[in-house]
C-alpha cells in the first residue's frame, strides 16, 4: 500500500538475501525498530516473541525461515533432515494460526522435491516469495468483496459515517498488504466513503491501540480507541453498523479462532442484530477441522503479558505491573467464535456464510470429502 | 472484616472529627496512602477522581461530604441554602451509582429537618454514621444470602475448586466490609469451601487487577487475573462455575448498570448456560426506573484513561501510553446489563429474579406504583 508515495511491507527480502528484514511490531508505534533475521533460530524467536504476528504474517515468516534454513543446510540427505527439523522448529513457534504451519510444508516439499540441492535455496525464495505475493493479491481481493458491505451501510445511512468495529490487528502488519479484516475498511475510504473504526485496545498486548490504531492513523482513517470492555456498550446504543475481524484458523464448518474477545464481540454483536463479518484468505481455513472449540489449539502464552502492560513513557518503552506482586495470571491469545455467530466470511473468492455448505460452494478444490455437506 | 485481628475500612471519621479519611484506591496495591478530607470541596473531589470508588462507597462518602458541609456552613437560612448548593455539588460528581444522590438527599433532609442550626453538625455525623453501618450490615447479609449459590457448586462437584469469574471491584473497597459481589466469596470461604475467583482486570483503571487482586490475596482467597477479553474463553471451555458482579445502579424492572464490559461477560455465561447473579444492596436500586437502557446516565471520563495504562515500574507508580500520540480515544464508564440476561439479584432481604415482579415481592415497601408488576 503506498503512501505519499511510498510502499512499506512488514516483511522484506534484504539486499544481498543473506537476511530477512521485519519491522519489530513490538514497539510499535512508539519506536520504528527493524530486526534483521539471518537463521531459522532468529526467525522462530522473532514469530515466538510476536515481533513479527499475524496469522498471513507469520505464514510468510515461516516461508521465509525455511529460505534461511535452505541457505544453511548441508547438502544431500544430512540437509534434508536439517530441513525436516527447521520446518518443525518454525511449525511449533506458534500453535494456533495454521497458516504458519501451512506455508511451512509448502515450502519444505518444493525444495526436498528439487532436482539436485543447488536448487534448494532458489526454490524456496521463490517459493516464499510466491505465498507472499499470494496473501498480498488475497487481501486486495477480500477488500474488493468487503467494500460492498461497507457502501450498502452508507448509502442507507447518507450524512453521517458508517461505524465500523474491530479487534486486534488484522490490517496489512498482519498480513503483508491491506490486511483482511482492514482491506475492506482501506477500499471503501479509498472510494470515498465516510467511515469511523472502533479500534478495540486488545489486552495484553494492545495490537488495536498499538497497531491498529497506527495504520488507520497513517492511512487518514478516522478512528477511536475503546477498551475491550466497551463495545457491547456502544452496539447497545446504536453506535456500531459492522464488525469486521480477522481469523487466526478457521474450520471447514466456519468456527473461527481469532485473538482473545472476538467471541464476547460476537455475541454482543448477535444481541444487538449487528453484522459480524470474518475476514480472511484461505490460507486461514484448516480444511481438516470441523469443530473449533474442541479442535483448535489455543496458545498459552507469559502470565506477565496480563500482570504487565507496556507503553511509553515520555521518554521510554517501559513496563508497569498492574496487579499485586503475588497475584498469579493467565494468558490465553485466542478464543473460538461459533460458526451460529459469524454473518459471513469475506474470503478472496468472495462472501460466503459460515456453514460448511457454503463455503465448499466457494472453495470446492480444497475442502475434505470427510466435511459434511450439511450447513 | 478484620485479618490478623486488625480491621480496615476504606473510610473512617479522622480523630477529632474535622476531617474524614480514606484510603487513596488510585494507587493500590503499589502505593498505600490515605485521603483527609476536611471540606466538601476535597468530597467532591475524592469522588470525581476515583480516590474512593464504588457505588456503596461513594454514598457514604457523600454522606460524609455533607458532614463536612455541616461543619462549615453558616447558621440559618444563609447555612441551608449552602448545604443545599454542597448536596447538589456532590450529587453531580460522578453520574451512574444512584446511593450517591440517595445518601446526600438523606443527610440533607435530615439536617434541614433539625430545630436548630446547632444540630445540624451532629444530625450529619449520625446519618452519615448509620448510613455506614447500614450499608455494612446489608453487605454482610449479601454474603450469607449467596453463600448457599457457591456451596451447591461445591457439593456437585467435589474435589476440586469452584471458579468464580467476577468483574471490577464490587469488594469491600467498594463498600466498607465484605464488598456486594465478594460477600458470598468470602463468606464461603469462611465456611472452609473450594473457592478460586477469575478476577477480571477491568480496564480502563484496572479495579480488578488492582483492587480485587489484591483483597482476595489479603484474606488468602485463591486468584488469577485475567484480561477482560479472556471470560467467553473460559466459560465455553468450563472453566467458570458462576459469575458474580456488583451494581451502581439497578432499575426496578432488574437492569444492572455496571462497570463496562459486565454486559460481554452478561451474554457469555447465557450462552454458555452459566448462572450471572448481580449483588446488591437495596441502596443501589433506582426505584423510578424500568428501562436501563435508555433511562441510566452513563459517565463518560477522560479519554486518557484509555490511553495510558497506570502501574509500577519497580521504582514508582507511572503511567505509560498504549496508542499512537495522535489517535482519539472514549472512555465510557459502565454498561447496562438487561434484565433478560440475569439469573438473579442477591440482595440484603435475599435472592430474587431480576423482573419487576420478584424484585416487588422481596421490596413492597420501595417500589413505586406505577411499577408494572409483572416480571
Amino acid at each position: 500500500m503506498k503512501r505519499n508515495g511510498k510502499s512499506l511491507r512488514p516483511i522484506w527480502l534484504d539486499a544481498g538475501g543473506r537476511t530477512v528484514g521485519v519491522i519489530d511490531q513490538r514497539r510499535l508505534p512508539h519506536e520504528h525498530m527493524v530486526q534483521h533475521l539471518g537463521t531459522v533460530d532468529e526467525a522462530v524467536q522473532a514469530i515466538r516473541d510476536m515481533v513479527v504476528r499475524g496469522a498471513p504474517l507469520i505464514g510468510v515468516t515461516g516461508a521465509y525461515g525455511m529460505y534461511l534454513a535452505a541457505r544453511a543446510a548441508a547438502p544431500g540427505d544430512r540437509g534434508s533432515a536439517e530441513l525436516e527439523r527447521a520446518a518443525a522448529r518454525l511449525r511449533a513457534a506458534r500453535p494456533t494460526a495454521v497458516n504458519l504451519a501451512r506455508a511451512v510444508d509448502r515450502v519444505l516439499q518444493r525444495i526436498l522435491s528439487a532436482p539436485d540441492d543447488r536448487h534448494r535455496m532458489a526454490l524456496a525464495l521463490e517459493t516464499a516469495a510466491a505465498i507472499t505475493e499470494e496473501e498480498v493479491e488475497n487481501c486486495r481481493r477480500i477488500g474488493e468483496h468487503g467494500r460492498p458491505l461497507i457502501e450498502a451501510i452508507a448509502r442507507e445511512n447518507p450524512g453521517r459515517p458508517v461505524n465500523v468495529l474491530t479487534h486486534c490487528n488484522a490490517g496489512w502488519l498482519a498480513c503483508v498488504e491491506y490486511g483482511t479484516a482492514t482491506a475492506p475498511i482501506y477500499a471503501a475510504v479509498e472510494n470515498g466513503i465516510d467511515l469511523h473504526v472502533w479500534v478495540d485496545e486488545t489486552r495484553p498486548l494492545n495490537q488495536g491501540a498499538r497497531l491498529t490504531a497506527w495504520e488507520l492513523g497513517r492511512y487518514g482513517v478516522r478512528h477511536t480507541v475503546i477498551t475491550d470492555n466497551a463495545g457491547g456498550h456502544l452496539m447497545q446504543r446504536g453506535q456500531v453498523d459492522l464488525v469486521i475481524v480477522g481469523s487466526d484458523r478457521t474450520t471447514a464448518g466456519g468456527d473461527v479462532a481469532n485473538k482473545i474477545g472476538t467471541y464476547l464481540k460476537a455475541l454482543a454483536a448477535r444481541d444487538n442484530g449487528i453484522p459480524f463479518y470474518v475476514a480472511l484468505p484461505s490460507s486461514t481455513f484448516d480444511w481438516d477441522l470441523t469443530d473449533g472449540i474442541r479442535e483448535i489449539p489455543i496458545e498459552a502464552r507469559d502470565p506477565d503479558e496480563v500482570r504487565y502492560a507496556e507503553g511509553w513513557d515520555g521518554a521510554g518503552h517501559r513496563r508497569v505491573r498492574l496487579c499485586p506482586e503475588l497475584s498469579a495470571a493467565a494468558n490465553f491469545a485466542f478464543d473460538v467464535t461459533p460458526a451460529r455467530l459469524v454473518t459471513g466470511l469475506i474470503t478472496e473468492r468472495g462472501i460466503c456464510q459460515a456453514t460448511a455448505r457454503d463455503i465448499g460452494r466457494l472453495f470446492p478444490d480444497k475442502v475434505k470429502q470427510t466435511v459434511p455437506v450439511s450447513g
